[in-house]
């Protein structure tokens, strides 16, 4: 069935004191999208940057969502880190808490919650972690989504604690027949048009074709594209221009 | 004029991963006090150690108050870092969203906020960090109290704009005839009960002798002992017990 | 066949900042060991401590080893990190090269490398990480000896490469029958006589009695007492005293 | 009186992670310079940054040198901190150290130390730290040149004491009449033309235009140009095309 909409998410606020990220800059992407996954300060982010993310966001009235990261740096919360599941929880509600007093002060709403990296991969697969996390949640706040891959633990838990969740299509990575996203460690310049009609296609037909040439069904409320893609700026305008010819609203849902 | 009453304050929360700090200990300090001032993560404190502490605080049913610091694990907070006053905000407005997540995780509010070693100081001294630092708490939470030392710049910007203050006296510091603490780089070990008779004069004549051997008159509404003076936790029963028998009772405002 | 003596190590300067850690005083450790394993900076330690510890060391005539871990102060080392071999090398060779500058600006050689925690475990188990270590040390200095556990991954890359290495005997853990270390979360206070004895047998008969109740040979030539083991101190004193009953000379190599 | 020939300076290696810093890139800006000043870790650089830098360098025959700063990799190691003398001469030997292993790795000696941003104008600034810090270069390596301002405290320090010096002329910096370079917060882009005309006069005249339209004498041996200076690669390449006109070499001293 046809969206009428879809939520479009990007990762905004990732750079660090001086440091920016390459990709795409967060003042021309932002205009382009309805949530944000503002980056917390543990894997990228600081008060300032995140300050500004904020406002940014509000000015293009796009939603402000926590993006909690593992406490690295010099990784980009790449990296794994072997961690009990109360320390990592404990490391989130941190976060969450640092991004909401910014909304706070800006006088908007927490709009979602969605891990970053490695912590997002953990989520996915650790269930002790996943539930540990959805139960955290439930008490912070239980009317936060959770944006997350569909089938996952971390989706299964917030499904059955009645957590609200978003599942994700991400239109910047390949998927393998098993739903799974095909990891790679340098994403190079994507066709910009190819990935604007994999974005209808799922939007349209809920199905996106795999790297081995099968079409599979997919369950998703938001699409991402990572605003440290190569082109990401190019990827937005082609995606937001085929969602409009498509009749497909974006916005928050 | 004789207090009835008095709030009792200490930092609570200083360690940092598996390192703790000298002086007490935080399971028995907690129950002599009033307000717990807690680390938040850049001078002290993680994420894990901010969680028990605020469980601690709320069990012994001690305010729970945010302790920003300057980003310095390594100075403890102690050293000074020029940093422009909107940035120093922004690290304070961090600091506390990620303390009070935690209260709200425990299903307590935050009862105050007070800053830490150079940070206290600097908002002392820096009129243009105390008028920022003050404005942004006005709009986060007009009706959180600040600890500050009476007649400093934060002070003074607080009573300007209507932010609830409670001023501190210092039972383990010397003062000077200006009513200025004397800084030691190292502090010693202190007679327990002269600490204590020194807070009894403080809370009953409103006066402290200063180094000089004159009195001066203070003006305070709760009383600080450092967690890692040597000691502390003798320093603290001695206060409570001279209070007990002065009929002074020991609780947040 | 009964050693004439044995090297004795421990690990020290592993404050960070204003922190220390439990267990013993490095000033009263010091004088009893032969080789000291000097936190770099990553998962403890700082140059001002490192600097100090160098001239402790040097004092008491203590061999200067390097002690490299994770990036990772708030986990102290002990969590695994998924990086790859290349990096964790550069980060190993960034340590060692800041410790060897205070050994040098105190006039005294490195006399030895031993990882921290996680990472000494990460090397026992990676052929890939031990490959890469073993050469980069093979290159920076051929003639300085690896501290390792015999049998494992590390142990074997340095002799085929021919580098020194100096197996550890870990007088405060346990082993099973596989001759590894039982892994425990917080080690306990131990009896010092029993630990003293255990080492002597070591020293003696080149055994170890395993958790199981076997005997297993053990091969090594240094003994480690973990600092941070409750009650270290006594630990040490007791061993040193059994070894000395027994005419055992603690020395380096 | 002419030079014949010059050092070219610049700081390479000031990213973190997966973090670059605009400007210039590394790669293309190591070909034309004679010197790098390689950041150590504390303000920018980290050990893989550091590995490949240091090989960069080697591959186009640049002298290696490390770059240390203040502790502040949020600050970029701009912001001034309060701290002794002792323990900032303790970072910077650490940050050397970690350097150094890096150049030993690669077989090539360290040929300067250039202290970085505010912990560069602390030596200019400060005598107790100028003092302390060449007391430590002394006795770790007297022959190593240490780059500075002509005129500072860490200037005189050195020649009292016999440490090699290579005063610094900066390209891309506006001069006072005292010989000050006029603080920027935001550098903006330059001509190159223009710059590469100033580095002449400097060279032949040994003179510069102040800001004020006076001329001043200019003592130096290296002219640095930064690297994250909008358009740097550009202003490198006119001042080696003037300096070639003009028949001076770019190399070492």
């Amino acid at each position: 069935m046809k969206k009428q909409w879809i939520d479009l998410n990007s990762d905004m606020g990732e750079g660090f004191g001086a440091w920016s990220i390459g990709g795409g800059v967060d003042e021309d992407i932002m205009p382009l999208i309805s949530s944000a996954n503002i980056a917390t300060g543990f894997h990228a982010g600081d008060p300032n940057i995140m300050a500004s993310t904020v406002a940014l966001a509000k000015r293009h009235d796009v939603g402000v969502g926590a993006h909690p990261g593992y406490r690295d740096l010099v990784g980009f919360g790449r990296r794994n880190i072997r961690a009990s599941a109360q320390e990592l929880v404990h490391d989130v509600i941190y976060q969450v808490g640092a991004l909401r007093e910014f909304a706070h002060f800006h006088d908007v709403a927490l709009t979602h919650v969605k891990l970053h990296g490695a912590l997002y991969m953990h989520a996915a697969a650790d269930q002790q972690f996943a539930e540990s996390l959805i139960a955290a949640m439930r008490r912070l706040d239980p009317e936060l989504p959770v944006f997350c891959m569909s089938g996952t633990h971390i989706h299964r838990c917030a499904l059955d604690a009645g957590q609200p969740v978003a599942c994700e299509f991400f239109a910047d990575r390949d998927y393998d027949d098993s739903g799974s996203i095909v990891f790679t460690r340098q994403v190079g310049v994507m066709d910009s048009q190819r990935v604007a009609e994999k974005v209808i296609r799922a939007c349209v037909d809920g199905v996106v074709e795999t790297v081995s040439g099968h079409d599979i069904e997919i369950d998703f409320a938001t699409v991402c594209v990572h605003s440290d893609t190569p082109g990401a700026l190019e990827l937005l305008k082609a995606v937001r221009a085929e969602l409009s010819n498509h009749g497909i609203a974006v916005r928050r849902g």
